[in-house]
């Protein structure tokens, strides 16, 4: 059984009918949706203003994968909590980090640079697959589109990804590497760039095929040692 | 004209005879005599107990290439200058970690990872080069070997890699990736595992060449844009 | 159904009655043994002395994943056998070359390297495990012993690693990359350096569960699109 | 001194006046322009209708970065010549692979992999550079335009690259991994994709000013051991 928690800021949905009208079940909805009726995945949502917000110890620690969407109010997360996030994903938790939270704080923490880019609105986009033998692209075709999407654009400081899956082109004339994986202790890190609040993006069914090789990809397989510094005794005599 | 601090916590040196007899100049004063009569290289030290830790604004932000060795008292380095360097690094200025330093806060922070490793005294190493042509290995030999070397061991928990220059073998069994690169922002970033206090290791001509090499790779040679989140217009019509 | 090939050049143990008594099934008996009892896993084996080397087109055109042992026979495989095994990789099939594979044809074609390295008989190993969330490192331990295997040390003449699972520690005084991966096409290739015909290493547990692995891993997971190039009208008006 | 030699097939030159028009000088003039006024480079140019390829072994052998150009004659490059020119690669030799050279003989040696990708005339490219402090991208801007190129798009058919340099977006919707680097034995290799016959591309400033960079990044810096499976004593008694 693979434990989803799927972490949504939640305060696009409150404020803007917009955005309530695009995801009546909030993005958190529609993106633990892929998973309600997977044999062998349990899925649970989380905000930002539910209490300890949403990743109390007992969902957190039994989190196999945690699904990060956020966007306008990383600084509301508490410090305390990234800490936790952080040790969790040493200790084997996976973490996929969608659109906007390339800019959240258990991101940023992961990766130890400033994850900056360029943006605009209104613009469309077509991934490009260009590690086709990956766990992530499969099922994926060549390549697909998003009539509406915003434009994230290169140079993205992130550390040089272990693997670049997809590759963005967007009409505005930006590419963007969309698909990088990351390995933190024994975490695996899935970043993807699309999912502006204001397109049904996580409706798509590619991007929906996607976060769920992408949840099979990332999850724990079994129990990792605890990250340490022992002295130890010679292997040789 | 390459500016390289080397900043070393230089509390052994305070507290042991032993330490002493080995470093008489500080392990800070081996390192930069590696860089004295270097044209085209101008080195500074630095030490924790220095005021502002050696590193007050005028020295980091005119520092090319920052070297770093610390050991016990990690936890007594401010956070507000561990942010300053981050910030540096990402800006283009090189870090250099040396030893210990895979757990010094500039470092863990880069990394995003527990650093961690197993340990043990006494033991000897030799290191083989394992990317030839990378830069920070230019004119060193496929291995070479130091008599005397505290143990670091697998599993060692970075991220993977952008170059695995060095691998380490050690007289009790372990293996080691003693010469690590990554690239954070805009600045380069080079770990390397030789430098137990105890031993003159940074008098070793091959390390010495390492480290020169190493801070040839990692400088700053221009200006770098700003890292952030510009709202652009569509370079296409 | 993931349907395995098991080839080996088969020559020592038609020469040598020291390695019929080690490998008294050979050694793609011992190697083929691994997948007998698999559900999911068929497996098949040939050699170099069978008709066609036992890879005639029904077979080669139906594995899935080819694993190859060959050592002083190299240029007997003949050069339309490698274009098409080199075919059949870029098409998907996986490949796994092991130990002296180093040196056949079929893994210098994919390699574009001289896959040199240095060799000694009369060692033993220790290899450890510097990618355990990898596939292939599934259930393997931090490090695991082979008490007698012929040292392969660097440096190792291949192109850079996908990824670097296995390093190997030698008693004297030696390091080797001894699990690597790389991607060809849509195929995926593995070498493993473990495997001296004059000891039962595919008999060893951890290395029986390494390839096991590796076959899970290597697999073709679908069919893959044609690798040509194709004049392609814009996607854009 | 660096020796650079420029190797162009040539033909087009020959059979078509509106390229005789673009390129007066041949591709291989407009390229070997670059470094004309270089102190410290020496160019040389080389064609497939020169004796012996342009390449006979006096030349061959004293190349330090052999540049290649070529489109509709790959197959008439003998195999000998290639095999030379993959043992002076694996021997350190610098190897920059240009535009229609990924299907070149050499270049597909040396990847192992089909080498192939969608294409199509009459489009536009913005190359995006994704690694910025890499030596081929100093000096060269965050993006920059060939207001004239043919398309080539992935899914592009390489090893996954050491290094991906730069990324091209194309006006008709595809995006391409427009500059990587392999290393393959002591050799380094670079793959640049733009530059097709019918645009005067090798004058455009940004693209000479990334081909310098390539030369001296890909230069040989010394001698390098020869690449052999040489039987060693043990470096531990």
């Amino acid at each position: 059984m693979i434990n989803v928690t799927v972490w949504n800021e939640g305060r696009h949905e409150k404020a803007s009918r917009e955005i309530r009208e695009v995801y009546p079940e909030g993005i958190h909805g529609a993106i633990a949706s892929i998973f309600k009726d997977c044999e062998g995945i349990n899925v649970r949502i989380a905000t930002l203003d539910d209490p300890e917000c949403g990743l109390p110890d007992d969902v957190l620690y039994t989190t196999d994968v945690l699904i990060w969407w956020g966007h306008m109010h990383h600084h509301e997360v508490p410090d305390e909590l990234v800490e936790k996030i952080h040790g969790r994903v040493l200790a084997g938790m996976g973490f996929i980090a969608l659109h906007s939270a390339h800019a959240s704080k258990p991101f940023m923490k992961l990766m130890g640079t400033s994850c900056t880019l360029r943006w605009r609105d209104d613009d469309r986009e077509r991934l490009w697959t260009v590690a086709p033998r990956h766990p992530i692209a499969k099922g994926i075709p060549q390549y697909f589109e998003l009539p509406n999407e915003e434009m994230y654009g290169e140079y993205f400081d992130i550390p040089k990804p272990d693997d670049l899956i997809f590759v963005g082109w967007f009409k505005g004339g930006e590419v963007f590497r969309s698909g990088c994986t990351f390995t933190r202790g024994y975490g695996k890190v899935f970043y993807f760039q699309p999912g502006h609040e204001q397109y049904p993006i996580y409706y798509n069914e590619t991007v929906r095929r996607i976060l769920y090789n992408a949840v099979l990809w990332a999850r724990p397989d079994g129990q990792y040692p605890p990250l340490s510094c022992p002295n130890t005794e010679p292997l040789e005599k």
